[in-house]
């Protein structure tokens, strides 16, 4: 089983924070994320400075794109982002039109739970998708589950490539043993820690024991 | 009967382009919105320019927030913004984090028609919603319909206030006579024009004619 990627998702409040952030972790991490806030707050450049900074990892630039997919697809492939994400509630046209200009995820969020729709999604050459709890959600109370775990497995069998996300710290990696995840994306347990190359490294620590 | 009120959605490359037609058409307009696309390009500093522009006139922030309410709320209301999309997809307290800190509009992708989520909204404070064909639908053939009507008519009668966007041009405002649209949203039928005003002030007199 390949071992699931780390990423860090560089949710901060303007690009010189996510640099901070990245300049510390890199070594740690393989996929680069560009966060909404952050792309809301500086646009374009702040994918731009990730991409210089990181030149050899995935750059996903997570603009939630929910229409337009084609020049938003265009604007962060120019801006050097490898991936971007759209959300589940963009149109398939929206989302196979961006998939033409860039490698896309579908973030699954409320009303994701539609075969039909996701069995579209592949048959339209889209094969990522993001599972999470929302900030807000986890704020709210929920915790993750074995009913979370259950819908990775079956995105997985459905023929996705799942990422995980919400709430992922390195003690919730063991409850998805077994199962090929293919990235763990961090947030504020990264860019929020004292140590973040050392929340870094336990996340990859982790990832090897579990999956090595 | 309220006149329904006329909005330019400014979904350009840059925020230059978007002042150049700001410039033209805010005596025709009541509603300026920064695009999603010129957001992602130029970030909030898009919004300060287009508040700067226009001091008298609703801005709103079309980031269609899917995540991390507060934050994204308060990022467009310090930049200037009186309202901002959220997109349906997104979950409740999501939403109602966000309308703690400014105005929010549901924007209507896939899956929305839902009535217990809408009930939800509404019981949560946030009384608009933005009804529309995507860019992409409508590349791929779609048009307005008389079914579009009744979904308008049907919100409307659940308790929002419904924007109406997607491909409206000033000859399909006929289509909702005697509907109390709140607002029409007209992107490239005015960005794209060769007379922006002209446009524009088509728009404006149409619905005098229609609604007056």
């Amino acid at each position: 089983m390949n071992l699931p990627m780390m990423q860090v998702a560089l949710d901060c409040n303007d690009t010189a924070q996510a640099i901070n952030v990245l300049r510390q972790v890199e070594d740690q991490i393989d996929v680069v994320e560009a966060g909404t806030i952050l792309i809301y707050r500086d646009g374009m450049s702040a994918v731009k400075n990730l991409r210089a900074m990181a030149p050899d990892k995935i750059v996903l630039a997570d603009v939630k794109c929910a229409d337009a997919g084609t020049k938003c697809g265009v604007s962060c492939r120019e801006a050097g982002a490898d991936w971007i994400t759209c959300i589940n509630a963009a149109t398939v046209p929206t989302m196979s039109n961006a998939q033409k200009e860039i490698e896309v995820q579908v973030e699954l969020y409320e009303g994701w739970d539609n075969k039909d729709r996701m069995q579209e999604w592949l048959d339209h050459g889209i094969h990522q998708v993001v599972y999470h709890q929302s900030r807000d959600a986890k704020f709210a109370g929920q915790k993750w589950s074995e009913q979370d775990v259950e819908n990775v497995k079956n995105l997985i069998a459905m023929g996705f490539k799942v990422s995980v996300t919400g709430g992922v710290h390195p003690e919730i990696l063991q409850l998805f043993k077994g199962v090929p995840v293919y990235t763990f994306i961090a947030g504020r347990a990264i860019t929020g820690a004292d140590d973040p190359h050392a929340v870094s490294k336990q996340f990859k620590d982790e990832i090897k024991r579990i999956w090595g």
